[in-house]
């Protein structure tokens, strides 16, 4: 299978865990003649079996699952009591006398992965890692199309090493977390550098991620090299989008005043650096970032106060992941972006 | 007068100061149909004449002058005096007792302007800072076309609004200096997003910089709204480029190794945040970046070792400007790279 022969339109949106992804915007996206994505990297076996199915309950079309290619950390206590200590000025205001501790770090790769070929997407996306050629093997045999995430040409080339179907081009401009695996996640290139450099340097498909955020986005992906865009930033407004209702509107108020919609990358949230608005959460963060340990381990030991944040509507305490592109945002059903995402890029192309 | 009526194809040869921006590069480019750009920012009075005059000798066709939009500075002597500490590491290896003292900090920004006035370019642009409204009226007074450099939507509606015909959208991929003028000047969008964003804000033609070295790079600026694209790493490899012969086989070496060819930004050279290859010269100022002075102090500074490591053919203490898509240059005469580029934008626009 090539990678058009799973969608009427070169649009693929882009797995985003947590919150967004729900089962009706992947459907949603695929049956509008895109490539839905479903997230699961934060989801037990179980429950990638359970949300699998509710995507198919939606939709007959090819929709892709993603994973995190991640390891279970084993922290010393030290490390982790003195990240929490790092956290306090977040987590006491909220009247805790101690940050909770989170129940696991993270799940465990190697059931996730089991899982993922049982539910057997058309497509599979990994990031934040690169998998042996061993298990592309197992991907393919169970008839699923591999794409690896890569923020320079050495990771694309790697992933075609192991026997990738494509390759994701991330671009710095790109919201949430960085797929980085090879050197420092913070100093990737531009997506208008990263796809035609990616492009010239491996045979198999690319696919753009980045800065796209309507029809001209996509027709100079195409033109830049790409056979694909992959949007995240442009579904968080959409009606299916599963996130937080103040954070869409903090998204949505991006539109209206551009030059505070800015975004930045950080590692206070996780531990592994992503882009998202600035708020509180990151500039307490700043000045202790490289003390942060290492994803997953942030990310657990943050979740409690993200979960609080939630519950009380305080935005500058949530991770608001955007890309750069965050003041193209627009408000409406997925299937209708769709269509216009298409009556754009035909007229871009002109 | 459009700014597609001063040339054959969408493709402007960026400004570069110093080195590279030799009159036979800017002649080649108008010459093959295309923009050749002048930056005299460094120069007397006197020599922007008489190198204007240099390119009016090669070429018929239209042509672009550059300035800084620059304010004489008139730094604390003990500020002086720290900076030139602060490099020491730098230049005591040459076995100098102290660091030599400029003879100014810069040209004086108005008798440059009446200079460039009086040399009647066809464009001329304007970076580092915004014009008044009465500056550009002089300006089309006299006939020329004004081009204002942007870092952001703001300072393009900022361009607008002082009544330039046209803005060059320059995103965070772009070689040499940054064009900042409102806000931190190493926050910059991708060009990805930058052009789009900038002509859905702005009514003037955007010109797209930033991150594009093929024809590829041209269609997808264009399909991103982008009238012209302004390419400056580009021709630093071709024969007409007056770079030193060392730096010139750094950016060459790229081509073979990219992982190698990591640029960032850094205000190590001229105290205003800059993309450059990484060298010695920036890692070792690294530490203590946020203590040099502003540019032009900082940049007047550095002239005596970025000279003596000229002579020494030491590219380690050179400023190696170059934009992140530095791993596509190409060695050939500018009129060929034109055709190609031509060649390659139409076949990457169908």
């Amino acid at each position: 299978m090539e990678l058009m022969d799973f969608c009427r339109y070169p649009i693929i949106q882009a797995p985003m865990a947590g919150g967004p992804n729900t089962p009706e915007l992947v459907a949603a996206v695929s049956n509008a003649g895109g490539i839905g994505s479903l997230a699961v990297p934060l989801l037990s076996p179980q429950a990638i079996a359970e949300q699998t199915e509710k995507v198919r309950a939606l939709t007959r079309r090819p929709f892709m699952l993603n994973l995190f290619v991640q390891q279970k950390p084993a922290p010393a206590a030290r490390q982790v009591s003195e990240a929490a200590e790092l956290l306090r000025p977040l987590w006491e205001p909220f009247g805790w006398s101690e940050l909770p501790k989170p129940a696991k770090w993270c799940e465990d790769f190697q059931p996730q992965f089991d899982a993922l070929l049982e539910a057997r997407p058309a497509l599979a996306s990994f990031t934040f890692g690169i998998l042996t050629r061993e298990q592309v093997d197992s991907l393919h045999r169970a008839g699923i199309f591999v794409v690896g995430t890569a923020t320079s040409v050495a990771e694309g080339q790697a992933w075609q090493a192991v026997g990738a179907d494509a390759v994701c081009a991330q671009g710095i401009e790109a919201g949430g977390h960085r797929g980085t695996f090879i050197g420092a996640q913070n100093q990737g290139l531009g997506t208008m550098v990263l796809v035609p450099a990616m492009a010239s340097a491996v045979t198999i498909p690319v696919i753009a991620a980045g800065g796209i955020m309507d029809g001209r986005g996509i027709a100079a992906a195409l033109a830049l090299g790409a056979e694909a865009a992959q949007m995240g930033t442009a579904f968080l407004t959409t009606d299916e989008s599963g996130i937080h209702a103040s954070y869409k509107e903090r998204l949505l108020e991006a539109r209206d005043a551009p030059a505070r919609a800015v975004t930045r990358l950080t590692r206070a949230f996780s531990g592994r650096y992503a882009r998202g608005l600035v708020n509180r959460f990151m500039d307490t963060m700043e000045a202790v970032e490289s003390q942060i340990p290492d994803y997953p381990v942030q990310n657990a030991l943050t979740g409690a106060i993200r979960a609080q944040a939630g519950r009380l509507n305080e935005t500058e305490l949530m991770s608001l992941w955007a890309g750069q592109g965050v003041s193209m945002v627009r408000a409406m059903p997925a299937a209708r972006l769709i269509e216009q995402l298409v009556a754009e890029w035909r007229s871009a192309s002109h």
